[in-house]
């Protein structure tokens, strides 16, 4: 399994080979793989890898079992990463070429319902907007990166370039990991989008100030109810967007939704190490005894989220529709 | 006139010894010197500056007085940069000494001002809570290092602590200068309060889930109708506490209000260099065609803010008062 190093790009890029599970639970924690759609498809993968490396080392069933756990569980916000594994699990008796044929077949699936979820957005849009450029903001990094092709919220974004229909992208620069500036802007730049990257703290102003039209965001799980859990600072977005009469779009494949979790009180929030916030480039900028507090995630409630965009069709949880209606 | 230099703290401290007044605009323009009412102070302090290199340099009067304009336009939004020099300026004709005492008198009187409005924030404060340990969150510093001495939002800060009425601080970094992990927290870890840092993309679910039970932040200018200027990511903050229904303080000198400034649509935002947010400690983290967009400062409406205290009273801006109820 070889997968781009994300924790070195833009400035550079490597690639790991990841021939172990407790290697792949190692790239999901300091990810060097995230996206919640991509860890779906790396979670696939895993079973994979976890069959391999049983077979060459000899594992019991339940030494496997417990590696394919370890894999599901390296991080506990994204669903997908989950909701991949237990999708080839079932196959795992049918042997190798069967579980190896089923996240092949995940990870293109993934994409064309990136491509749909993306056209039924840019639909809404520009049939709210009339038929016109728009400017978005966008949080953190829901691109090809994070997923297995297309993109979410950076798939909308070029099915809106592709129609000629994107005038500027402000892209906040995401701390702690700097996922705007290193991954989105770096994306958006290949493709030739003309963006610029703010701090986190401007996005309240520049959706206030009317700077964009709307704003655009992956999720990492939705639940039953329309509550999202995306990257730490979607609330702020989402909140400047509701003052504002302004539309927040969610965007992201169904595996994203999470009908067990009934709203978004019940969803686990990661809190990471400090050192992610007070340590930048390896230098410490924060006094030695101010520790950090480092959430990864928040959750934004229905009320304050315009739309959820996936490939099944579209939901409105502000205007009262729920993913439950598309189940 | 000799100047802590913020730029280097908490991991220096050295200080800049300011003999011409290129020197003071440059110290200001690049955030040596920085914090409302500490530019207040080197405004004034600055006249006295310009008094004496026009003496050693032979300047005419209307050297001298370009020389002053220059310190007052230094930096466009805090409006006591301007105060401050205004302030003393009518006494230049009356000779340095005159100069002198007024910039002295100034300072004093900021201190004293940092104290009282510390002093009426606490009371308002444990007032709505009722007398019991609070946990706040703050944005950017507005502390010692801001001002000529006790600090505003700080300032309130110590005064809780003071009492014995301070569990915890949130601390928002503050991006792009983490004026808050760098300063607050220096200040914070010094003073011994208990406090973490977090990044300003997490103040929303920070207050939203209810880890504060109220944000105080200092301010750069506040209108007649009672918008602030404040460092950005000051309304997302504001925007928080509204839809939780959680006080946002603002803590200011009167010198920060601006009556003929009526409202915050006429407050100039001072737009930074954009590589101060993709560069980070000498490294450039997006791709070199990547701009940065860098508002310095964003405005918060005064129906987000709960209260400003100023040493000459409160004012309830999202209950219907106004600073002009002050005048």
């Amino acid at each position: 399994m070889v997968v781009l190093d994300q924790r070195v790009l833009p400035g550079a890029t490597e690639h790991l080979k990841i021939g172990e599970c407790a290697q792949l639970v190692e790239a999901i924690a300091t990810l060097a793989v995230r996206g919640a759609p991509a860890l779906g498809v790396a979670g696939a993968f895993g079973v994979v890898l976890a069959m391999d490396e049983a077979a060459r080392k000899g594992w019991t069933e339940a030494e496997r079992d417990a590696a394919i756990d370890g894999i599901r569980d390296a991080r506990p916000t994204a669903v997908n990463l989950a909701w991949g594994v237990e999708r080839v699990r079932p196959l795992v008796a049918a042997g190798r070429d069967a579980v190896l044929a089923a996240a092949r077949e995940l990870a293109e699936a993934d994409t064309a319902a990136n491509r749909e979820l993306s056209r039924l957005a840019a639909d809404w849009l520009l049939e709210r907007f009339g038929d016109r450029p728009l400017r978005a903001l966008t949080h953190c990094n829901a691109g090809v990166l994070a997923t297995s092709g297309w993109g979410t919220a950076l798939g909308v974004l070029r099915e809106l370039a592709a129609r000629d229909r994107l005038e500027h992208v402000h892209v906040d620069e995401t701390r702690p990991l700097l996922q705007g500036s290193r991954l989105t802007a770096y994306e958006l730049a290949q493709e030739g989008i003309a963006h610029s990257v703010q701090v986190d703290g401007a996005a309240a102003s520049t959706i206030v100030r009317g700077l964009v039209d709307f704003a655009v965001v992956g999720a990492d799980r939705i639940a039953a109810n329309g509550d999202v859990a995306n990257k730490v600072g979607t609330l702020g977005v989402a909140l400047a967007c509701h003052v504002s009469g302004l539309p927040l779009v969610v965007a992201a494949p169904w595996s994203t939704v999470d009908l067990e979790t009934a709203t978004g009180e019940d969803i686990e929030i990661e809190e990471r190490p400090g050192d992610e916030v007070v340590v930048i480039g390896g230098e410490r900028f924060a006094p030695e005894v101010s520790q950090g507090f480092n959430p990864a995630f928040d959750v934004t409630p229905a009320r304050f989220v315009s739309l959820i965009a996936t490939e099944r069709g579209l939901v409105e949880p502000s205007a009262g529709t729920r993913p439950t209606d598309l189940a």
